[in-house]
């Protein structure tokens, strides 16, 4: 068929090479932004006069007949037409004529294609804040329910010092909140029009980029041409923060799994959000969390995608940019989903506050409030962990903890160790003094979610 | 609807739950490669007595008409029967009832998907290979029609030295060569049946995991059944040579476009792997080239993705590695495209023989022949290029050329210069000259292709 | 040795196993934030009265000679003292005896280290900042220089339409500018206090945490000790700005090279930022545009490298996290290094006016002019550069370019040409004529260069 | 200074800008490889008959002399003389005089700099190799220990079925056998010498490389002077071949982390590669495992970072290539030192036999014991599954195990269930049972030992 772009050619391309190099097959998702974009062009093309009204009118109108059909599913996208953009052109040339053509007056699929994806990924960015703002809400509230559950806590994947459960969970609450930040900043960047830059030195035609940057809803227009037309940062952008954010997925995902083993058993997830076995009737999988914590992968992946597409080329479009749309679209539908699936994860799984009590009943995680005491008393802290650690060893040797070591055998190796010290090695106690700003402490548990009640109003 | 693993749990996962762990969307591509498994696997629990032959009969019946429906694109698969195992099976028992349901004596989901992998990406890895053969073949062809064409041959993109453009080309072929050993090697990794390892134990039933190995064409079989469901490295090391073998191709792309701008003008592509601009009617752009070019970015963040999946995943396996899918295909219809179409393009090409001598007469390319020249006489090369260094600006700073500069003026320099300077400083000679092995020498060139002819042989 | 955390340790590591794990080969970078952080943290136990006011006295004393000598390069750092923090600390109890152990006293190597990375990141990041802006204002010199350069603007590499050589310098001014956007937005999350989130829960001691941020110049501190100790966001934020950063100057890079072509011979850059060969005497290679290309690969890799470590790894510390170090420093050298070579680089290049000039005298990127001029005269935008196309393909076969066609010549194919045509297709005004907002016309660039002059105030 | 290649260069870089392209502080790694390296040069320079006698004795004895002050660690790099191959000119000249310069003849830093990190890689896989194979005897030594040491089997991290805990261990000798295999097939593409490529094109010299290539030990030379000083790919192949070996190390790091746990407590790690905590006096943190699952980060990071140094490179050589050799040399040390670790840590680990016995005998993982038991008695495998499931589902309740649960239980779901699945139930039986080739049944565990046994021979 003959192309749009053909004029100067002798030969066309055979099926295959039009096929391999044709992105209709993904780039019909930015088929509203399309329209939307092509709707606010002719609009401002009609108001400066570059065109007359009665065109406007028409194409206007063939353009919501195609809006319509987009909306119903009704469009039958061809490969020989490329794109989204000669593909809607062309559809738009069969339904008004040849008056279809003049919309493209001014215009450049360059500056074209940056729009659509600049809408695109606009309106996406809001979803996937929303999504994490209702993430947090459930921690919140699954943390609101666990202040006075006491927990092993952990570093090196050893237990270190008790903690309060919520505690623990609103770590997850703050990295959500600079992940929220970071894609907001970004908007900054996002929400900025293109259109106008033509194929990227701008046009002669006398037209209104605020005017069309204003019916996009756009807060702002880029200053430069030739940057409006090959700047992917916003997608970059956009992986770059979705990485993160799949980074602190990825670590949830991965302590969901651990805590739902048998060794652990401090939660259990609910069946909806479990799998079993083909083979092992008694299995039940954390199958989700698994499997946002390999997505992952996915995403990092799509990240360094289009970094290594960027990586040397030169100003200003090149058809190596047609590769930064498959990763940014398979991003926003891993993230909108993993989002989603792990808020219902965490809303309907099952703490088991028993199991964590008894636990952190029978471990060595009181240990540092027995150097702390020490130190307290004036026991340089270099001293007191030695003398701690003695004692430590000395109950492993005997199978016991701390708390059934009779005071004598403590006091052998420091008499600055008074009756007291079974107060102070209580886990409930442990947690509760430990009430340094942003600490673990029951009270400053409370603050934190205050603070985070605030964060989300 | 009831899950075939759902016999210990209560509640159903939601639709949207079961879609983002449903990997049907994508693993029917391997619909073949299932059939052909459970065909094998059946056929072998028949041989060994664990199914009656009447059983065996009736499910190689039923897999033989879904083969049948799956070539004519027939089956109709669905997200609530998650993944391409558990369809085929539901559509088998469907056929010929609860007998079906003894096809999965002995097997798991976990040896059958790493045997479905392993099927689907012996039979692509032979095909990329012989689409790598016929690029270099192409490449071959072109060569030996350019062994004498005189081209500048650049370091740091600076003309360097004069070379056979045959040299140039050849260059390719030899990167295309090692990726193809690599693909070679990686076989022996790919063609090894996991299928008898169960769900990671082995089973209790007295399977011959050599048959059913023979029946699939396999080589040989895992010899741990841990490592057989848990093993990704045939599917990273295929993302792994297909990234080294992207890389080469962005690299050739990269030339292309270089050698198709209006400043270089070494080659015009034809008409058939070119496209236009939909604002600019002059325009002929590499579009191809740089389609290729960008994609090695795909196949890097593909290869990214699956080495972050396995970073920290404990044995066995994990719901983390269906992720392995569809980087893999995606990489698969990569590399197969971006061969073929690099083949016609090269194939396609015209060489600008008269650019390509006009160039290297009009250049400092031969500088290094009057070096040498002056080491060859004695002088230490580090002398001899200090001297020419000086004679090359002298030549800048008149506008000429080192053939143009009268012999005394060379001589003012070193005297060792005498008059056959002139027949050491024509480009034809420079390249003829340079006859060491592998070198560019037209004799050495052609030395080269007989090799390649052997390689190929 | 005996380790300062060996109370409960039976049997010491060999020194190759500690050699390893020892990181003060890399971390006595962060000397000086170690010592300051120590500084404050100390103030802070003798203003709570953790610590009698004489120990704190002590202490500040040894540390200030510390920091004395680490100014002078004189501290001897020991592999036996695995870190810079127990390096630190050991030499202190040497130096002032055993009251430097009560330093620790609420403190954990988790915060600590934390604490340090945020100091260290926070002045880099200044630095950063501060080299984008100078680069910034070197383009935006160089740019008032070529307002009225014309020159090839390019897509695909190929010859698009005629542009004002400044236009195309200021794309990177503005991709500049977003660079440092995000590097500026980054800082909120760098410039806050880890310190006093202990091992990870807290402390039982009545610290202050606000006081000690305050003494540090920190403008926040973290709302969760486990989160503060667990973070790395911030540096993978770096990582990730820093690799949008080099993507831009891997752009420019190959831009540079490319100009620097005997082919395109647009700027040549000084022999102060070229290298020579040792082989070829006529070679001016620009090797610093080429390096700081590949650069572009490390950085990308150290980002990379990151998200790898955090995925999958549970809260809170974990050994895999001293990974986070080395590639931040490399990152920041190669940043900052990067940054100072290319403003040096563009500040020195020589644009070859000349060569420009006639170089969009003799091509076709003023066929947009063409098109535009019959579309303004009513004809459909689709025919009018079906119409140029051919017109063009005319002057290829006859070896002409446009302004070289007869007027009769291209009435043939529209009679809507006339005589006005050869003004509409002189270089100087087609750059004049694309007047629209942002783009390549003159009187636009001005508009442009002030818009940068006023970001830069 | 002067520069070595300096002859038509007015002006000399400032200091700083020669210290950002310089690599002498990393290359000069290579100072073993490149003396080397020219030794076999100026010896096959001698016999061509390129230089005298007198000359090559001369140079010989002052690379002698070179190399020994190279061993003795006492050659003083410096920054103004770039690179290695640069620095050790000059000191051979300072050594020996003018006729040091003669070296230089007929080889370019192109195929100097190719050639010493081909030796360099030759001689690092050996050792790599070495250690691997190293490791397979410990953990082939630990896993005849423990045959019929039963531990619960895992997927999702689920218990899935009981195994031989040397079953487990063996999967990671497996591993550990294609790593080997892909280093030894790199070798092919290591082991082959570019020297006498030249800058690019070969040289006019009558060198002979396959003398030069014999001396250094070389298998084979590279057909193509082009390719042979531009190709990397032989350090992507080890980067990627490192890559994956990191990914097993991390799964194995995973596995030891988790297995010690206090929850877990499979294992006991040697104290020697554990350490201990500043603050908490009771932690055992398994440092060493984690610092190996977090080093993966790095060498997929060095990996990414030389495929995109790679990408979209125009041949031959460019400056970008410079950016090959820290990520190698950085991988080296790390794999090297890894496996050093890894073998030392598994050698010297206690496995906790009793934990592993009881934690197979309270668990559901004999469930597939069940359901195989039934299918053998004819049951369709998916009612049989069925009726399991709900069996778990029954004892869940019940808060029993599968062996618990009287027989008339077990014949309200199904009466094929008779006395003798207690026997079945029993998990030294179930593991015995499973004795499917390569299988965890005893006997098929002692094949596979034997089996390993013969591939380490």
């Amino acid at each position: 068929m003959t192309k749009l772009w053909g004029g100067r050619f002798q030969k066309s391309a055979e099926a295959w090479v039009d096929e391999f190099g044709a992105s209709i097959g993904f780039d019909q998702q930015l088929v509203m932004e399309d329209i939307e974009g092509s709707k606010a062009h002719v609009t401002m093309l009609g108001i400066q006069g570059i065109l007359p009204q009665a065109d406007v009118a028409l194409i206007l109108d063939g353009l919501q007949q195609l809006q319509v059909k987009a909306e119903a599913g009704e469009l039958a996208f061809s490969v020989a037409n490329e794109d989204i953009h000669l593909n809607l052109e062309k559809m738009l040339i069969d339904l008004i004529g040849p008056v279809g053509g003049k919309l493209h007056t001014g215009r450049s699929r360059n500056d074209q294609v940056a729009t659509d994806m600049h809408l695109f990924l606009k309106k996406r960015v809001g979803e996937v804040i929303g999504l994490i703002e209702n993430f947090q809400k459930t921690l919140l509230k699954q943390a609101e329910q666990h202040v006075e559950t006491i927990a092993p806590g952990y570093t090196h994947l050893q237990r270190a010092q008790p903690i309060s459960f919520a505690h623990h969970l609103m770590a997850y609450f703050w990295m959500l909140e600079r992940d929220k930040q970071r894609y907001m900043e970004s908007l900054k960047r996002i929400d900025i029009s293109p259109l106008g830059a033509g194929a990227m030195a701008g046009t002669t035609f006398p037209i209104d980029r605020l005017k069309s940057a204003e019916l996009l809803g756009f807060g702002d227009v880029y200053a430069n041409s030739m940057d409006a037309v090959s700047d992917r940062d916003f997608i970059v952008e956009f992986l770059s923060n979705s990485s993160l954010l799949m980074a602190h997925l990825s670590r949830f995902a991965e302590e969901i799994i651990i805590w739902s083993t048998d060794e652990f058993k401090f939660i259990e997830l609910d069946d909806a959000f479990s799998t079993g076995s083909s083979i092992m009737p008694q299995k039940k999988n954390p199958d989700m969390a698994e499997l946002i914590r390999g997505k992952s992968g996915r995403v990092y992946g799509n990240l360094m995608g289009l970094l290594t597409v960027l990586k040397g080329t030169p100003l200003t479009y090149n058809k190596d940019m047609q590769e930064d749309k498959e990763g940014m679209f398979d991003t926003v539908h891993t993230v909108l989903g993993a989002l989603k699936i792990f808020e219902g994860m965490v809303a309907t799984m099952t703490v088991n506050t028993e199991r964590l009590h008894s636990a952190v009943h029978s471990d060595f995680s009181n240990a540092t409030e027995l150097a702390d005491y020490l130190a307290a008393k004036g026991m340089p802290f270099r001293e007191a962990h030695e003398v701690t650690g003695k004692l430590v060893f000395t109950c492993i040797q005997r199978g016991i903890y701390l708390l059934d070591l009779p005071l004598t055998d403590m006091q052998e190796e420091s008499t600055l160790i008074e009756v007291d010290i079974y107060d102070v090695l209580a886990p409930e106690a442990a947690v509760r003094r430990r009430n340094s700003l942003g600490g673990t402490g029951f009270e400053q548990v409370r603050i934190q979610l205050e603070k985070a009640q605030a964060a989300l109003a």
